[in-house]
């Protein structure tokens, strides 16, 4: 089953398709879009290995394609990359009306996407996200961007796909630890919006956990909604969209102080142990304590990785650079209770204390 | 006397305010706007020598203010130069309440507009334009960017700022140079939109070329005024905003074969050109022969400098990367009469051989 959502915001609507066969669901409008033109294809070596065949439809209806190559992974995210991809577009010839697709992770989508923001001032791409992180997180939305050292997503731009095409069946070939970094990110949404989504989480964690494209597809399209339509009301995060941070503030610190150690997480493992911290900033404000015991156990189950031996003066010195910090302080995404949620400003004192706890914690199993 | 604009777009209004003692009439916003905030200044040393006292006030209402140099001109518009940005934003600390200042000229404005478009995904920025160009031009409508080697603005974005503040007192100490290169593109403007405005030019321009800044405030309000209705019209240059590009689609292209060949041209000056070569094609279109000799008759009298030797071929191979270029080609905007305007493709034949005879025809004197 095909599941089709759209993302109406300032610049027009974006069709998000989503299931096993959302490809050749899609195919038709694909083609129409890049009909005539030169088509630019960001991706990664070995992305292009695993799936680049489903592409040559939309190849044989482009004037020209041109393929632009990235490395895998959030360490792909830097200014030589862009640069790098900037130049390409302008050597191969690109036009204010050439297309782009980034097909691959969230880390492709968000290099892909930032070039596509900013060459020529813009121009249009398709998001083809290849992993279940990108799926339901990082190739909607609009968020583009790359990291400067220590600080990820420090600079970027808004920049909406004008498709996105999440195929539930390249996700057959993820890792597993890929999947489940997938899955905290969809924890999170679910548990500070979608009870009901939480729920059949509880009940399928392990059956998703195999990476059965059909056995997603739902989980994905419910979550991808969720997200979506959080971004609708609040495309620039003046707001509301600030929810999608609960786990994200220490999560980020987490993966920027893993970088910079050599010692990477993946995003959706930070993220999963944000939320986890988030949590005990949010029991002693009124988080029913059963409430509480469900995300944990959920998160137990997924199993998340080890954290490395982090101290806490590393992390928060990361923390005090956030790029959603102003200049009052760092504002945290709370649970209130399932479903419910605040954004709080939180003493840099009791931040501290917590994560001396944590941290203690999470280092003796 | 200060003249006062406003400009409406998706994102809010920007006031543009003109005039002898247009930084001092804008204080009070300027000071609460920046009040309590990290306030980054994006310059270079010869305008903070010339200039930067009248910045003083500002930095009392921030919290606190840090300096960013940047090189003077066109050809600090690199990847190096807004990466260094970009560092030095999160070095100091930088937050997405933080305020950031372009003071200086176009480039500093197109660069250190590209940095707040894009650090943290955009940051509220002040264009205060200390050049006749950046006054009329450059540092209104929200074009911001860098150049690729031999591509004038290839990569960039649209990025209002939050005040446009153009003090005719800093044009007192520009080189006639200047004076000239920024009155082309009053011509330019006032060609293909204001038929009183360019009246006005034919009887001043010899007061003009002299500086003062009494004398030129109502002539950068009326170029500003014009520019500001059209972007306000079409803000992402989805149609009618490429009048401005009158003059433009050559002028880039001896500007960054300039730049090739280490000759560079400034951009107004090249825009003077681009003109003449603009009514060549013009002219067998309709121009009528009269309004054509007014404005080569003022261009005569602004006194442009004379062209490189440059071949049509380096020309062509240019113009054939031009960004506005869409994968049918290049569109002209050539004046019908003084007052309108029609964009016009034109087929790359006869662009060949009227460059061919231009390049003779101006090589000869």
């Amino acid at each position: 089953m095909i599941h089709r959502l759209s993302l109406a915001h300032p610049g027009g609507t974006t069709p998000i398709v989503v299931g096993a066969g959302a490809l050749e669901a899609t195919r038709a409008e694909l083609e129409t879009w890049c009909a005539g033109r030169t088509l630019f294809v960001v991706s990664s070596p070995r992305v292009r290995a695993l799936h680049g065949a489903v592409l040559a439809p939309l190849g044989a209806a482009a004037a020209r394609v041109v393929d632009l190559d990235v490395p895998d992974g959030e360490a792909a995210k830097t200014v030589a990359e862009v640069a790098e991809l900037w130049h390409g577009l302008l050597a191969a010839g690109g036009k204010r009306d050439s297309r782009l697709i980034t097909f691959g992770g969230g880390s492709v989508s968000d290099l892909g996407g930032f070039a596509a923001a900013t060459f020529l001032r813009g121009i249009e791409f398709a998001a083809l996200p290849t992993t279940l992180l990108a799926q339901v997180d990082a190739a909607l939305g609009g968020k583009t961007g790359i990291d400067l050292p220590g600080a990820k997503n420090s600079v970027g731009a808004f920049h909406m796909p004008a498709f996105v095409v999440a195929d539930t069946a390249w996700l057959s070939t993820l890792p597993r630890a890929e999947l489940r970094a997938g899955l905290a990110e969809v924890i999170k949404v679910a548990f500070v919006l979608e009870p009901e989504l939480f729920a059949r989480l509880e009940r399928e964690i392990a059956g998703l956990l195999d990476g059965d494209p059909h056995r997603l597809a739902p989980i994905v399209a419910a979550a991808a909604a969720a997200k979506a339509a959080v971004v609708e009301r609040d495309p620039k995060e003046a707001g509301e969209r600030r929810v999608l941070n609960f786990g994200h503030t220490l999560g980020h610190a987490l993966e920027a102080a893993g970088l910079e150690r050599g010692e990477p997480l993946a995003h959706g493992d930070a993220v999963g142990w944000g939320m986890r911290f988030a949590l005990r900033l949010a029991s002693p404000r009124g988080l029913p304590a059963e409430d509480s015991a469900r995300l944990s156990e959920l998160l137990d189950r997924l199993g998340l990785p080890p954290l490395p031996q982090f101290t806490p003066e590393e992390l928060l010195a990361v923390l005090a650079r956030d790029k959603k910090a102003v200049e009052s302080g760092v504002r945290w995404v709370l649970p209130r209770r399932l479903g419910a949620w605040a954004a709080v400003e939180v003493a840099p004192d009791e931040v501290r204390a917590e994560l001396v706890e944590f941290l203690a914690a999470c280092q003796s199993h």
